[in-house]
């Protein structure tokens, strides 16, 4: 409902930006842009895309078959596609499998509970482990408690995620799953267990990167469904001394290499000058990556499949689809190192990975200089109901933060409304059907309106 | 909102009905019902039973320490609600156990499949199994198979079920998971794999009751959840030959024995006649039993405890819990042959079992005297925003099947919102935050008033 009020008031204003953005855009340009915006709109490319990767690939953790296999596909998938020029890039990670997870509650009675290991995970010893949980709300909590007050437990954080439409909910309730069981480690514990990183009722657990700390006991750490998690603290709050018993089988192998995956249209005017975009190929191993991160693979590589089919703008476009990102973002490090010195012919850069809800919102983090170009970008992703945010302090999806942190390259965000993305995120239940397909080629237009102009924009768009 | 704008319309015509009503029931009498259906709508009772019952213990497959534990749980807070009797009546049933399932696509890329086992299967070898799938659409195309053309194979029904208010879908559906692994096997399958009975599109697989044939093999049953039945069919609609393994570990351990846990207030004037209410103790072992039927014994407890609170009507209420319902109305079937000496004593005779959402609409099946004592009722359930159905065609719930088939026992059905029902059914994800605490008191209040007037009337009422 709210997306075709947005979409009817865009359609609205297109008439009167045309006008204003006369300077960096000429009117043929601006007529592509329709036609680019046009055809994504009503393309099924990008569902295609989405569909085949989590059909015939599936989930694909860094390292394992189905991550060569994805691989294999994006290059296959580029050059049918006609992209000008394809190649891989090598990232190496830490990688890790996980084997076999169960857990129960032994007393006061017995009962399932449904557990995922946490990436980086430990195992427990082969036959499993059990001890009495000790409740805390807060990772705080926790660090507060008493030295050696956990001996022989396991320490459960029951921290709650707030649901929100910029997942705002998300960076406070990571800590626990960041840090957790060193902390949980310090105090004694001989496991740790945490609500998961989660608005869902639906009983997924939700898996996710942790780490360990050097000098500190390395227990496993684990994540139980939120409806798991409401059974233990209601069985605690009764007064229950809660017994629970868990097994994680885990490995972690040393370095693996993966690769990112690099496609480009190259660029009439100013070839070696792209604005980058594109998502990341990997995916956790639980569910088939539809979400996280499919979409943004899928969309990224119609979008430029969708502006080429009209033309070649002045600068590349390159997508990339990054390796390795659930492991701690090896693909984009990679990336980085091996093109830092020639950052600045970086125009724009976006990455989509936050689910493929309808895009919501524009917002750059640029030189000021560069605003006049922006707001002209922001005119023709109106009638697809994106809204400008001047703010100019956008991010630009995770495999973009080391661009971020280290350089001035130009970032852009196409807010995706991400209310329902944590109700999937990271779970089994990260599968094709979640995904909308009209929304998706509401995201691969926007993308490609996005791509296209900052490629064919007059001025060269610069960082701060 | 339409729960609303029903009980805002029920309680303008409940100063009419008052009237009307005057020859069954005394403004007393009727004083009485408003009281007892005020009382139940806002009593946390109901709740407080389902939440002690779903968390202390549990999931409670019929002959496990768990069903122990339930029926001792049940005639405790019978005791402690202050029933006038209980008691237990034994059932038997063949006792079966779930130790290991898993699943996953061999071929064309490894992927997890999401798969349990029906009830009553066998396992496959310690090992497990692996073959080539072969989808079919429907029971009868599988049927329709040559013989021994599965030989060697995995047969594979994705007959998707329908959503309605009713459940109208569940009948049709349900065929294939109660006969399609003797089917399957009659054509020569290793196993049997079925997309679950099920409107939901997360990634839970629904168990529920299956059964062999003498003469014909019995091979493994399994049901895999929706998305990963998508899954399969995309992959066949490619032109895979898609292979897959599974492993389900189950256990046949002859006859066992549970009970009917029963509590009953006694009638003041009649006290041999008695309105039967309740629901199923037992539940599968995957979730915890709260939409079925934790719900169902919890609301019926409560409303015999919100009567009891006003008074003693002319009949006695019965709260019967029945056993074993789920490997096979064994408990129901029990009762009635303990009872059916004496079925003219039942008056009214409902069984909640269809989850807790809101009870929309109320209908009978009774002699055509008794419908003015109906019609009577119906006048009292309005304000809770029931709807008056006046077929006179009920049927009560899966436990009073022996006493349609069998006798004129005057029978009513409390019709439940069943529209998201089957999206919880038999699956992990049916846990107590998929009761809504307001539904549950409309139900209960529902129940209160029926089960009270039907007591308290004039005139038995008398089956057809």
């Amino acid at each position: 409902m709210k997306f075709r009020s947005l979409l009817a008031f865009g359609f609205l204003s297109i008439g009167l930006s045309t006008t204003l953005q006369a300077e960096e855009f000429s009117q043929q340009q601006l007529e592509h842009v329709k036609q680019v915006r046009e055809a994504a709109s009503q393309s099924n490319l990008s569902w295609q895309l989405l569909e085949s990767l989590t059909t015939e690939v599936g989930p694909r953790l860094p390292g394992t078959e189905n991550d060569k296999k994805a691989v294999a596909w994006a290059k296959a998938q580029f050059e049918q596609l006609g992209f000008d020029k394809v190649w891989l890039e090598e990232a190496t990670f830490p990688e890790w499998r996980r084997y076999h997870e169960s857990a129960k509650i032994l007393v006061p009675s017995e009962q399932p509970l449904h557990l995922t290991a946490l990436g980086n995970s430990v195992s427990t010893p082969k036959d499993g482990l059990s001890g009495e949980i000790v409740l805390f709300e807060t990772l705080d909590e926790l660090i507060a408690a008493p030295n050696n007050s956990l001996a022989g437990k396991i320490a459960f954080i029951n921290y709650r995620m707030n649901r929100d439409i910029d997942g705002n909910g998300y960076g406070p309730a990571v800590k626990a799953r960041s840090s957790g069981a060193v902390e949980a480690a310090k105090k004694g514990a001989i496991a740790y267990m945490m609500r998961s990183v989660s608005t869902s009722h639906h009983r997924f657990a939700h898996t996710g990167g942790s780490h360990y700390q050097t000098g500190i006991t390395k227990i496993p750490a684990t994540a139980v469904a939120n409806p798991d998690a409401d059974q233990l603290a209601r069985l605690v709050s009764a007064g229950h001394n809660v017994k629970v018993s868990l097994n994680i089988q885990t490995e972690n192998l040393g370095e693996g290499t993966s690769y990112n995956v690099i496609g480009e249209f190259t660029g009439t005017t100013f070839p070696d000058q792209y604005v980058l975009i594109g998502g990341h190929l990997d995916s956790w191993d639980l569910g088939t990556g539809a979400l996280d991160d499919g979409a943004g693979v899928a969309l990224t590589m119609a979008a430029a499949k969708h502006i080429a089919d009209v033309k070649r703008p002045k600068r590349s476009v390159r997508v990339v689809l990054f390796a390795a990102e659930e492991l701690g973002l090896w693909g984009a490090k990679a990336y980085f190192k091996k093109h830092q010195a020639e950052l600045d012919r970086i125009v724009a850069a976006s990455e989509s990975d936050f689910g493929a809800d309808v895009v919501y919102a524009f917002e750059s983090n640029v030189n000021a200089a560069s605003l006049p170009v922006v707001r002209a970008i922001a005119k023709q992703l109106a009638p697809l109901g994106v809204t400008y945010i001047g703010k100019n302090g956008a991010h630009g999806g995770p495999d973009l933060i080391p661009f971020k942190n280290a350089t001035s390259a130009p970032i852009f965000a196409l807010h995706q409304d991400g209310t329902d993305y944590f109700d999937y995120h990271h779970t089994a239940d990260d599968t094709l059907d979640k995904v909308d397909p009209a929304k998706l080629k509401q995201n691969t237009a926007a993308y490609a309106v996005f791509a296209l102009m900052a490629a064919d924009a007059k001025t060269k768009i610069s960082g701060k």
